[in-house]
């Protein structure tokens, strides 16, 4: 199944409940941060250690499962909505990345970025 | 290409530049909410008619593929790095959403999630 | 009851509990993305009308409130334990806004920023 | 200087340049995630143990001052915005938290919260 055919599956989930009009980009960019604070709630008061294995804890795991696909799936809609490719604006941004961070630049360019 | 791919093509990114030990969890769900916050600023003043059309601005345009893309990114990073597979995730995800609300419920539905 | 206050009483409630070693820097601005996006789900499918009055309805005000205070609590923390003085931080940046912005400026302004 | 001298130098500052038809509830939330993600973007790539001395280091600390006087300034603007009191509303949230946290209890019961 490619993203387009997420995109798809979404799009007929949200025609078939009548929430076109509620899924604008102002209140989806929104949706995305209600969702996020939700993945986030999951990590934040795990050491770094326990935070490495999160996804090898059987209570722990369906639940960032869940969160991960909240995540994602408000962002498909979003770029939906929008009219915008999220494949190929991913591959133009590493593309993009690849020139501003040559290979073995190391961890210090990343802080600065 | 696939979700795959991207995840491939990220980690060797970041593998050619030692940025593995800065990928944790807890580091890239951090990242995840910094571009979810870049994405809103691109959104936050305009009124909800300007925000429908804000991917026909040709200034505003490749700034939203930019954040989109970098959320994206990072989401895919964040669940390659925790071994879930996010497409498998979306799909169960819906799965259960369309149990939880049938078609036709309408947005009263969405507001009480 | 002044800042100050806030900061002392949320300090003893947290080391009557034994959390101190849970509220490090990563740990709460974490806290804080976590409780923005809860208070975000409150106004994420309101229309911007009803979004003015949400403050007036008996059901909605209590959830705010308390989402305004989870958000306003973890913040006070997080400066508690940075050592960052909250009110003169928040002067001191109202003054450098005071050049960046003349008065008059308008929202085309606040919109670039 | 009190909470309400801040809320009314930032009124007082939105009314100068015409920004209160932007200052809505929905567009205060948005701006609150924005500063969220730039003060959350200082502490992503940061070990535990640089994150705790982070305030220490004199070319980051004056950073953290400015995105926590950001997050601080919205919130205010927004609290004032729907009329909430913010300091009873984070008392009264404290007081509940006394008896849903008895002291004594230890860092399981946050986790599981």
């Amino acid at each position: 199944m490619t993203l387009d055919d997420l995109a798809a599956r979404q799009r007929a989930f949200a025609e078939a409940r009548d929430w076109g009009p509620f899924h604008t980009p102002k209140n989806l960019v929104m949706a995305l941060t209600g969702e996020v604070g939700e993945l986030t709630e999951l990590f934040q008061w795990l050491t770094a250690t326990e935070a490495a294995r999160a996804a090898d804890d059987p209570a722990l795991r369906p639940k960032i499962e869940d969160e991960l696909a909240d995540v994602f799936l408000y962002l498909i809609r979003l770029a939906d909505v929008l009219g915008v490719d999220l494949v190929a604006a991913a591959n133009a941004k590493i593309d993009r990345n690849e020139h501003r961070f040559p290979p073995g630049v190391g961890g210090a360019a990343l802080r600065k970025d």
